[in-house]
């Protein structure tokens, strides 16, 4: 990565590299050490409406799609903000004592810089996959992971209980998880392994992207408007499609998981095949027998709330429970999610529309 | 009605009211005479990609941002158009034996006009209430039928049957509706009543509509960008709340059920009072016990295919899930329904931003 | 013409002609009767808001984009409006005498009343001709009137006096007119007769609207946004072009002055010919050799004041000046201009992307 | 400057300062390099589509709003293609022996580097102006540099000639200036200096920018869609108004002129004084009496070919005149252009809403 990399916002999902840094660094100056650490003080006044994303409590934000305008402070900078709040997190774990109200912000903290390390991979590649020279970069995560053999499984028809539920695990989950509740399923068989770019491929060579029948709705307004013939990153080069790896620019391999795709193209491969995604409640039951972790997977299930599912006050309330309108449940991990950050309850999500996560296909056999 | 009021299109939403009519006649025309009444003769050949609304297999359609440019043909034609086709139906009906599919295609035609019906009274308030001089006309609807008074409603938890059962019932359903499964609910408890325009009023007064903590994040965008502070149609004037009806300008009576809400001041409403939306299983089995049909109620459930669903070969397969993304459910039915249209199990949907239909707000009290 | 024709805007450029008729007797009530018929009582208190054009001083306008969805008044109504302005001008002119400043006043609204008469004929044009049904009408214009046959006109080098002299002519002038002036003029030859569709359709089937280097940047940016091929209202039916015309679609008469193109077009055109338009002071200073009238003719020139150009007080002193920005002059007159209407030293001008009046191309030959 | 100033495009109008490296250089290579270098190797295949500008004639252009989501090549590396591209450049010099066509093209392309520099300058500081942190740089321009004294400049009516004439002078000039003609002009006063801060401060408080008769049509709307108030970079900080400049943010100096603003505001300022801008032959006949050169001054001339203006062969002749229409002309030079690079002939032009460039105003007195 060089110095340049750190600082463009080319669309407005993908927030700038030194963005994500400053903005996580931020979290535990606000949320830990102003209100915890005696005598902390601020590393930069402004920082905190230059690096606050969302949390409308807190101040005035910076228009998001104006992060990728903001040279200053330099990426050197916002790695001296974090080497400041580091070595003040280190003073506040030798001084404070966690209660457990301290610790479930740590845990919180914790699990929001994971997220962070995720979008910090996704939004890398999509800089450099957007770069006309294509460039090559190491990253600490394997592209070219091959999914496991996996057996179709099937769930037999009755009621599951859904969602996290502490006594089961000693670890963390996020508010959108809790509320573990009962829901009644049919009979179902999904796949035992993902679709592959090999599947697709064939999807694509059938005239997937030019026939309205397999698409939602919104999902052929999206394919036209955009002129969509392919996953995110591919490119038709001398005849072959190609996509953009941290390799560089390189064949597809038709063996691998199909990748980059939105819900729209989920399901209308799905409707090409004559199936169907799973919903998330059918992901989650399965969840123990299947071999995930390769692609976020799209489900067929809204970002709703769970039964009983409240906010908690003040701005980490914010968090999760203002986005259950317009975005679809993605469930699993991808490889770019950090190690540990994975778990059977987890609810990711993105609008129909959104590529650029490691996002894949499991299907629904019957 | 003036012929002028046929003919605009406000709004992409909001099709001319002769539009309705010539669509409807064309539904007939195309799906039943043209291949069922031998030697018919359709009325114009121009009126096929005219009247068009979204069906792709049919041909190519007139785009429905220009549906109110089109002067042509007059309102004059489109009732003569309707007269052919009505005598052609007439013929069709002495001629032809009905098979049960052929019942069910006019079972469908016959819902379907019923819903361009409701249609047509929202699209003309739409009209009608966006001119300068707030015209009043006759209708043939009843805007200030007050709430029957009605007791909360509670469900005990337990497994529920939701969706259309022909054993039950001889009536029509849409394709939505099918395919009857079980759901388990947690125990819950209906309000008995809508909530009132004086009680909306409170959340107004209260700053409801410039705090975004009452707000999904999508509907605080979209207050925001539309400059949103009261339901369509309201005006302050002197001082005081109106509103606009098919009687002209009026004051806002307290005592009715709020109208013309979208699903997300339905939602930030229900959050101000600490409460929230039902979800359509929740409403449907409690459809028995509650006073339904004033306001088309929001719930906080997305539109999505029920287990089974599966789309219909050719151009009726357009007609519902294609829509299965990114839109709300509403139930019940409003004044504008026509006589016989509604059903318990009826699924209604609107992306959570619309306001024009006749929608309310029924809470979820516990 | 129908009813439903008076009521539409498809585009922001194009008013409703019940626009304009209710606009043209808005003109009169505002500017002659209310200020100067004792006692007259103006026919409704919105009609002011209703029909007000742009004149900021006198009130707040209706935006123009909302013409369109105004459905009320009725036709009927605006004809009674204008019966009962028409009536209270004959009433008017019985009992006011009328000083310079008012006979001013009046021819100005004469003058307006006739570039509004123009404008609908314009404007019905674009409706009818983007109606796929592309309906025939009876127009008291002639289309189909051919050029005169004319010579090449030649410039000596020196000074000419542009602009309206009083001295020179009784009749009416426009204030951006005044200030007749000196202007330094190099030898020039204007072409005798306008670019016929014929000559055009070379340039067409010459690529000249794939290849950007006879464009203006601006232009080519217009010809990709808005995938130009042809002038407006041209269609190619069957491999042959067409245009629509008050008579309907008719294939193109390769004799006839090219028509509706715009500014980019025009000089588009002229530098694939290795010519120019001409300055409007080259045409005012030919125009007495000239046959014109057929086309308003493009030409290079920016729609700025003369010198000494002032802006009258009040709401008249809108007319013209704040409009000298962004638009390119036209001059002479075109088959839809109103008999008495044009002069040598008129000057019209619209955006360089504007089309849908009868525009037309006379070349500079050296 | 740091490293991650050179990257981002903020707004369409400002390039990346990396950019401007990158494209100077490219000017280079590619129209000196390749064609007159023998055996001179291209730095790198893909540079010549990163750094092409808008010359359609050379290849496919990188989208210009993508300029600024490119991080490669690095910073470093477009230094490294400079110094390639200076080293080949002297090897060039000491082995070709220029021909006066060579000649005129490496005054071009000296020309074209020095236009870059001034854009380079304006470019940083909007990328700067617009860091909520409004940091301080070292820049080689004195924005602080006073008007100097002057009279008003009175030309007497008649003849002038107007346009570069090779015989009076042995520099370069662009090809729009070509063409030396005669103009003739009224007797005019030119103001002796520029307005200042201080006085148009006096129109801001006056309510110049709320009151639409000070404004040209498209300025209003461009007042009122882009909610101006002030001049470009201007802020008010607690109840004074200070602006941003390359010492950061500034309390505003009204002894100054007026800087950052487009020729609507120009336009408005002068109407509300009852004067009016000059053309850009008014200006240039006064030019040698007149001191100019702290701000591009305003004309109230569009962008148009002189008489006898003829575009190059080649890329070369996409340099000025497919600019020639939507555009003003500016006259002089301001404090951010290179030594040498102006003259009295000299015509700069942008659209009449752009502010980001050293623009100020010179009245018409009468």
């Amino acid at each position: 990565m060089e110095t340049e990399d750190y600082v463009v916002q080319p669309i407005i999902d993908v927030s700038p590299p030194k963005w994500h840094l400053g903005h996580t660094t931020w979290f535990w100056e606000t949320f830990v050490l102003v209100p915890y650490l005696p005598d902390y003080r601020i590393f930069h006044d402004d920082f905190s409406f230059v690096f606050n994303s969302y949390y409308e409590t807190v101040g005035r934000r910076v228009f998001r799609a104006d992060r990728g305008n903001m040279t200053r402070p330099t990426v050197a900078e916002v790695y001296r903000y974090r080497a400041y709040v580091d070595e003040h997190l280190n003073r506040f774990f030798e001084q404070v004592e966690l209660t457990p109200d301290l610790q479930a912000l740590i845990d919180l903290g914790l699990n929001h810089e994971q997220q962070h390390q995720e979008l910090l991979i996704t939004d890398i590649k999509y800089i450099l996959g957007h770069n006309p020279l294509f460039p090559a970069v190491d990253m600490p995560i394997d592209e070219r992971m091959p999914d496991r053999p996996g057996q179709p499984v099937t769930l037999a028809e009755g009621v599951y209980t859904i969602g996290f539920r502490y006594s089961d695990s000693s670890s963390f989950c996020f508010d959108n998880e809790l509320g573990a509740h009962k829901v009644y399923l049919n009979e179902t068989t999904l796949a035992g392994q993902l679709v592959t770019n090999g599947e697709y491929l064939a999807f694509m060579e059938a005239g997937g992207y030019t026939n309205f029948k397999y698409w939602l709705s919104d999902g052929w307004t999206w394919v036209n408007a955009q002129q969509k013939q392919a996953p995110l990153y591919w490119h038709k080069v001398d005849g072959q499609w190609h996509y953009y790896t941290f390799d560089g620019l390189k064949p597809v391999d038709t063996d691998l998981p199909v990748c980059h795709v939105s819900q729209y193209e989920a399901d209308a491969y799905a409707r090409w095949r004559g199936l169907r995604l799973p919903t998330e409640f059918e992901w989650e039951a399965a969840a123990g027998s299947l071999h995930w972790g390769l692609r976020w997977e799209w489900t067929n299930s809204a970002y709703l709330p769970y039964p009983g599912f409240t906010t908690a006050e003040g701005a980490v309330g914010e968090y999760n429970g203002k986005f259950m309108s317009g975005q679809m449940v993605l469930r699993g991990a991808s490889v770019a999610t950090p190690e540990g950050h994975a778990r059977p309850t987890y609810r990711n999500f993105f609008q129909p529309d959104k590529q650029w996560q490691y996002k894949g296909i499991r299907l629904v056999l019957r």
